[in-house]
């Protein structure tokens, strides 16, 4: 094992206040004390304003940089249905939902960071160029030169790029990756690594050796910034909390992208 | 007809952005031109955000100011319908509201500067100070020591003071007043001054010597800084601008207040 | 003690299918082993079209009567919030809710046999008549002849029996009663019976004796033919198969009304 | 020009209470005196209770036939965005608007007796097989064995074909059609027809001859047993009654299918 130049550092962020009313999905409070960049619904395909001001101002408190989590609007369908939205649409759509969450993070005394979008607009946006510019036009529009955070290689990251917008690219731990450095899509089998010690022994390899073991068996290097943990189940925020440690015992600084 | 001190000033606030989606109510457009103040919808009761970009760019090439039009959320109601919301959740609807316009007016190089409810909650808070505290405790978090504009009197406006912000009162030309200086409630016999030419009047009595006329035939003195306009109908907006023309001609200045 | 006269017999109801779309609330599957008759929500408050059938095709199965929970169109609010909607809209919305939900039930093999309205429109119609009536209208218009579940003596009953549908009374068993017999408010002291061995003595009070004592000590008269269980917690899950339990082991047949 | 061996017969139907709420849109009472049959919005991209309820009692008054206008769930678009509704979702989401719809018909003394998928929805399952397959599933667990209306060749109707449901083939005179047969997709030069003459020609020629003149001058055939108007604009709800008395002169029965 070679030791890299510099210490390491990882930014762990999560999905958070994923709620609606009397609906509560997310375990927020024990994420906020583990994760160092706080993805928070807007309203969209979750998140009612008190969740967001509560969600807010704990990461305000605990130093946690809080994101806007943009989706398609459909709370119905938890934000996880594509949706044919028409560019200048859903960029007024991701302006209104940055403008949203920040009043709420302005009032606690911080702000709007970076954006991080959601569920099927997430994915979308790996491929769709007409789409990932819109989100980058509705992001250039809230103003605040706010990063993206997404996948490498997506066509967000290049719109966002191509926009002077800074990128910031995120690996997952306990997804399986093809020898192209893709994720493997969930459905198919091995996508998702359930085993614990795995997922804590590949977070430290992508923090220390920037690589990950393709589930065809290669080695590919995997560049990221920031880890996406999971914390809609109880296990997955105690997975979480398991991550942080591993990370901090192999001597990885976690630690939020600036 | 005694002569006032000054030159009569006057602001003319209207309600915009009243569609939602496919559907449009108000004649945005044409209102623009001839208010001073646009009451923009924020998404509760009606405005998607690509009508809430449309109106604040078009408002600030204009010169309009832009005013958050807060609502209960109810689009299938319009707002029409009073809701017994708990105060941290009536709150926090407002804030969020406020901050999703403001991304807006931001983007188009202004800002929203006051804030207006609308339907049941205007009414509602007429004289429920509890509803009234929450409005005002939602409008302080949002920051920016926003003016609140309604009605003389009422418990948002006394809340408002009590918080320290400050309060524009306003007037309807087209509604009858008790004795007692309050609104005629809809519904009643006479409630509504249909006659264009006795809306005009009023309006310029109302500019010009702060005095109505009650529906039992007193004469009342009506201070207001801003006059209300309707513009949800084709007649309505021609009215609006005859009562403009109408102030104009009388020496009236229409004009935002500050 | 005195002996009743007849073998005591009592349904028991509780709220289903209170879920929307990601968001689960209540533990369907348990309830509908214990319970008599589901109150299933119809997608105002909670309930999206896949649960009513879910919830439909078991409760057919177990030979679980459904209802129609109808509530407030408020999702964020989860029907919690009393809402001044106009009686025309008011019929309109309960019409379109047991429609929805009838298509599921017959679908199912079975059919909706009862309505139930959910949170603040059950407390809003104990004393409201318009409301109350409105209910009703909406029941009539619905068709079916369709019995209401609800509180003795609410003006909802009231309507109900005027309209000529028949009603069902319930009484609450975790919920402390005055000396009137009417609820005594959540928020005050001692207004939920939290020991489970006192909720389960005094539902069987209740089905063999017709009474319960008041929180002030008095033994009134409480007739009901249903008795609602929550199952929105695993604790209250857990309590409603003891009280399901111990009316059995008194000797209570639990049976739904007919 | 042959002539037919029988009477020429065309059903026209149009879309009716597009409103929401506040917001109208078609202008029903014209179009329910013009049209034979009605596809009523059900809720999910139009249409509220009582629009519904409305629009049902002067259809069954006028023996207008009444169909469910079923839609994705998507106020904020008009149902006019693609979306990717998993299947057994969307088959649900279709059961739940027939339901909503046939209680309102049952109760004005009707029913519904036909489906047409709206929008987006339309023009998806005009190719894609498994949204298709999840709109005839809907329908079938609706029960009663309801046509669908829509494009012939279209997947939908050869789904609905195969599940041995009633299809219905529409035709539109104010679209161009390609040599091929299919619609030219709006936004493509030439794909509306504004001329109200040609409009009115072309549909007497659909009916009597069963042809049309594509955009490219081949004559083609075009077997539709329905014709559909638009309604949405004043223009348009007095180009249907032309299109009305234009096919009675040329001695087209105008009735609605059976």
């Amino acid at each position: 094992m070679t030791t890299p130049l510099m210490e390491p550092v990882l930014d762990l962020n999560a999905d958070l206040g994923e709620g609606f009313g009397r609906w509560r999905l997310t375990d927020d409070d024990t994420l906020l004390s583990l994760v160092t960049s706080a993805n928070v619904a807007c309203g969209f395909h979750a998140g009612d304003p008190s969740t967001m001001r509560w969600v807010c101002e704990r990461a305000a408190e605990r130093g946690v940089r809080i994101g806007a989590q943009v989706s398609y609007r459909d709370l119905a369908g938890f934000g996880r249905r594509a949706m044919d939205v028409p560019p200048d649409e859903l960029a007024d759509e991701i302006t209104y939902q940055i403008g949203a969450l920040r009043v709420f993070a302005q009032a606690a005394g911080t702000d709007v960071t970076y954006v991080k979008p959601h569920g099927a607009l997430y994915n979308r946006v790996v491929t769709d160029t007409e789409q990932a510019m819109a989100v980058v036009s509705g992001i250039l529009r809230a103003g605040g030169h706010l990063p993206v955070l997404g996948l490498r290689g997506s066509r967000l990251h290049e719109a966002a790029e191509h926009a002077g917008l800074p990128v910031i690219s995120e690996a997952f731990a306990d997804r399986a990756y093809t020898a192209a450095g893709t994720l493997v899509p969930r459905g198919e089998p091995g996508a998702v690594v359930l085993d614990p010690d795995s997922v804590i022994a590949r977070s430290v390899r992508m923090a220390c050796l920037s690589s990950v073991t393709a589930l065809t068996g290669e080695e590919i290097p995997v560049h990221a910034r920031s880890l996406c943990v999971h914390g809609d189940t109880p296990g997955a925020a105690l997975l979480a909390r398991r991550v942080r440690e591993g990370l901090e015992a192999a001597g990885v600084r976690v630690e939020a992208f600036t």
